[in-house]
């Protein structure tokens, strides 16, 4: 062993020992003839002191940033303590030194605030890693996982291993494959989850199972998105979604109290798909703050259980308002002295391209109960009043409005009510807020170009085809035939209603994990299937082994896959997932450091029975 | 949720109580009236009690083996107790009951001994993983992993997830490759370990690691092996190799607590490559029993500082021994008396074409102190006295002598001793010794042929490129000339004398974890990576990153990896690690159950820049 102790672990009661450490040099001072250095490792640093008699060795053999070095020396009291770091109260007094291994000038500076640029930190992650934030990252993600095993096998889970050669059977996002040696023409793909393994599990009778599993997309990456990531893998059989919810906000909770040391006593909130729609524009609402929507004017076609306010902005020949297909408020609260210039840069910002509005319409309630908008022209001053009383705003707030397509402004005026939030300080780091958002669609509806017969309707799997339907709406599925015949008026196909056992878990705006009760029964499945457009040989060519396994006795079953990545980013304060992954890869998916991927040998591509098509340099 | 109680956990104390259960029909048996059933989870089995008053809903729903079925009722003492089963002494009088999912009648039976083959099985893992031996090696595994965690994490380990896509560098076995569709005629490949980044981990002081991990080496699949396996792998900063060793024997032994309640306390033994293969003909010898190798003749080059007993064997004109490169003999003790048609067939057990001997002498050391022999035209007694004192065999023993080239004569030597130690009881399967074999090798000898220029000696890595030589064998590395002049002599070219600092871990003739000092000065690895053939370009192409890395302040490091599924299979009493993986693959490496590999879309091919090569049926 080349060291006695860490650099993070001698404190005053250790004083008068000899000691032997060894780490990097983090920092050299010279106070006249005496050297002090940081020492630094894993577990914190350490002050050296060389006194000098040393001076001549050091002088033989210099040190020099991030040298690793060895010292033995004696634990002493120091005088200048740092009450900062642990060890601040002792130093060691230098006996003898050793250089380990020398160290090039790094590329950027081993400090919390670097100097190094992205792309330099990533080509070196090696150094950035040596760096404490990104090492008390990879020490909560270990602390997460932790904390999630412990919890998952006191409960009685089964970590159990599902392989990663499987077969190719794209449903949503693209597979990565992998060419087989020994079937020529063939290919393994690459899980984007362990999804059918889990359920087959569940017919083997390992009724609750859980896996930290590596998952493969092969997606055009946004900023944040990696090719490779992690999932906590859950499956439990004979459980209800009620049942699946309590075990994972108790897995949740236990994450919280192991790592953050919160008590997450209240009770976990709960809300249906179309409410969080409905009020919040979005399906993974941050409800750390209120500042709930108000829906003017919603489209006719949707949200039919729901009445808008569309009398309070018809009627005044608005044309803005008027030829809208949805019209949706959002109220600042005590904003309504914001400046011109300070509403202009609202405007300003919900017309980025990432927005894509034309425009915003406001209206200031003013403390003295006065009302002044935007659109002052089109509505006195009594039928502002009665929108800002629609949107429960109050004298002092001010009311921000957009309007159009439904989408487009629904995502808007959430990223909108985000933006006001950030701005207004209500989305603080250390609060932590969890939400249930249940009763999704069980479909989607998509459109698609075929062939020779123009643009069909048809209906895409919301959560994924194993996704079972609330048990009143089973017999909906099965009765009804789900091909769309009138694409105008797919919202009154019996489908559209379907409501799937289905649950996100939503923490602070993010959505952390997601699942739902499976279909377990063979008919129920070969419907979903069908619905989906999935003949019988192809279904059988593709998922005849999960269909199979249905008939010898499926037990039911539901479960759940926490993004591990984002959890950690999102327990660690931040929005990057990346600072949280040791190696990951940019956005055109290669790692730089690494030089991944390259060219590979003509021999192997010939073994592999492939060859390349694209334009070699 | 759809059951109080699992199968697995009423006892008399619950007598009384009304219960509801769910699981699987094992067994139905009707006696007059009444009808019994077993109902079977993953936590046990337990006695269902159907009277007379169901018999009109049993008749309309008749249930059969594996259907699914949930009932209520209540726990009562059974008159017949059943002392074989946790459950025995209860049953439950069913009040209602209800099936949750019918089931075909299974392809084989789902018992500990089924009556199915082994490709049906394969085909339905799903209803074999059922099976009690199959959930009792799942199980076995996850203590196993749970146990190795624990202890790791306890040891300040952290789990650090590498990346599965990253470069191809093929050094010993084959990648397996994954085209990139973001980067035209680039590919991934599958890491065949995450040695590299683990080496990577601790340049950023990340001094204790482990992660327990798929790897993927794309070879041609013998008997047992998996394209896809996983292991333990570790690596720690600042050890020496007697660091490495206590940490690991401590991890086992632990393992040993744990899951086999066995107390390892004996030191763990020792021995060296050259010593393994002197005594046992292998590198992994089973410890449980003596009967070590006598070398009667060692081949002329190798064993330098071994003496051999070939005067015994030599001057007597017998051909099969003058002409052999190795004569090697093994005693199997208290077998004096083996009849001849015994005799016969351990000389047709050597003549099999997995062991390729052409024949067998056998001498008989009868419990009289004669001896007799198959070769007694050649060896008077006092000759064969002689070789058996120089074997230790004692009266009432056996020796058997194989004689041909060295390879070949050792493993079959070491096989025979297995054979023997098999039919004699000696290999208990209950019982577990630990050996550590060390001072292998650095290099191994290879021949290859280059095009123009014939057949050319070189070295291989015996372990991998990253292993660092003893300490007092750097400087013969670093200052002698890799290159093989005279084939003839490679054993008197420096190189073959370098020992690594390597170590295998041995658990009952099985190797369960291997590793080794690494290299940590550019400098040396550099070396080590000319003498394997690779020029400065070639190097810098390939491990240019961790070349790189160690610029920048490399601590001495070293590490280990244990393969998990063969560990598993051990501690379990069995051969096969496919028992112990939930869904291996078969010998062409295909998912039977599955049926991947298989063909993908022209589309997907087109996306990926590849075309296939391979004859479409």
């Amino acid at each position: 062993m080349f060291r006695s102790n860490t650099c993070g672990e001698l404190r005053l009661s250790n004083a008068g020992q000899t000691v032997t450490l060894a780490g990097w040099v983090q920092t050299i001072r010279k106070f006249g003839s005496i050297t002090f250095i940081d020492l630094r490792d894993r577990y914190g640093i350490t002050q050296l002191l060389f006194s000098e008699s040393l001076n001549e060795q050091l002088e033989a053999t210099p040190l020099g940033r991030e040298f690793v070095l060895q010292v033995t020396g004696t634990v002493s009291e120091r005088t200048n303590k740092n009450n900062q770091i642990p060890t601040g109260d002792i130093e060691i007094l230098v006996n003898s030194f050793k250089i380990l291994n020398k160290s090039a000038t790094p590329p950027f500076t081993i400090q919390d605030d670097t100097d190094g640029g992205d792309d330099l930190r990533m080509k070196y992650r090696y150094l950035d890693l040596r760096r404490n934030p990104l090492r008390k990252n990879l020490e909560l993600r270990y602390a997460v996982g932790r904390s999630a095993r412990n919890y998952l096998h006191e409960q009685q889970f089964m970590d159990i291993e599902t392989p990663f050669l499987i077969k190719s059977t794209p449903e949503g996002a693209r597979d990565f494959v992998v060419p087989s040696r020994m079937n020529a023409g063939q290919f393994y793909a690459l899980p984007q989850s362990p999804q059918t393994f889990k359920q087959l599990l569940m017919v083997s009778g390992y009724d609750r199972y859980y896996q930290v599993v590596k998952c493969f997309r092969d997606e055009d990456l946004r900023a944040d998105r990696q090719p490779e990531f992690t999932q906590i893998d859950c499956e439990m059989a004979f459980v209800e979604q009620e049942d699946i919810l309590q075990m994972f906000e108790g897995l949740i909770k236990r994450i919280f109290k192991d790592v953050k040391q919160i008590d997450y006593t209240e009770t976990v909130a709960r809300m249906s798909w179309e409410d969080a729609m409905w009020l919040y524009g979005n399906d993974k609402p941050d409800i750390r703050f209120d500042m709930k929507l108000c829906n003017l004017k919603k489209p006719g076609t949707v949200f039919l259980q729901k009445e808008d306010h569309s009398a309070l902005v018809n009627g005044v020949d608005f044309k803005v308002f008027d030829e809208a297909e949805t019209v949706l408020a959002v109220v600042a609260p005590g904003c309504s002295e914001y400046s011109r210039k300070q509403t202009d840069e609202l405007t300003e910002w919900v017309k980025r391209p990432q927005i894509g509005m034309k425009g915003l319409v406001w209206i200031k309630y003013n403390t003295d109960g006065t009302l002044k908008s935007s659109v002052d022209k089109f509505y006195n001053e009594d039928r502002l009043r009665a929108i800002a009383d629609a949107s429960q705003a109050k004298p002092g707030d001010l009311i921000l409005i957009l309007a159009g397509q439904e989408e487009r402004t629904r995502k808007a005026i959430s990223e909108l009510r985000l933006h006001l939030a950030d701005s207004l300080g209500m989305r603080k780091p250390d609060e932590f807020k969890l939400l249930w958002v249940l009763d999704f669609p069980l479909f989607e509806y998509a459109e698609e170009e075929l062939e020779g017969k123009g643009t069909i309707g048809r209906w895409v799997a919301r959560h994924h085809p194993f996704t079972a339907p609330k048990p009143d709406h089973i017999s909906i599925m099965i009765e009804n035939d789900p091909v769309i015949r009138d694409r105008d008026n797919y919202l009154a196909h019996p489908y559209s209603g379907i409501k799937a056992n289905a649950y996100d878990l939503v923490l602070n705006g993010n959505e952390i994990g997601g699942g739902s009760i499976r279909i377990y029964q063979r008919e129920l499945q070969e419907k979903m299937f069908a619905a989906l457009g999935m003949d019988a040989h192809e279904q059988q060519e593709k998922f005849g082994f999960l269909l199979g396994a249905f008939e010898y006795g499926a037990p039911p079953h539901g479960g759940i896959a926490f993004g591990f990545d984002r959890l950690c980013a999102i327990l660690g304060g931040s929005e990057s997932i990346r600072d949280f992954i040791a190696f990951p890869k940019n956005n055109s998916g290669r790692d730089v450091m690494l030089d991944a991927p390259g060219e590979i040998d003509e021999k192997q591509l010939k073994e592999l029975f492939i060859q390349s098509t694209a334009d070699r340099p």
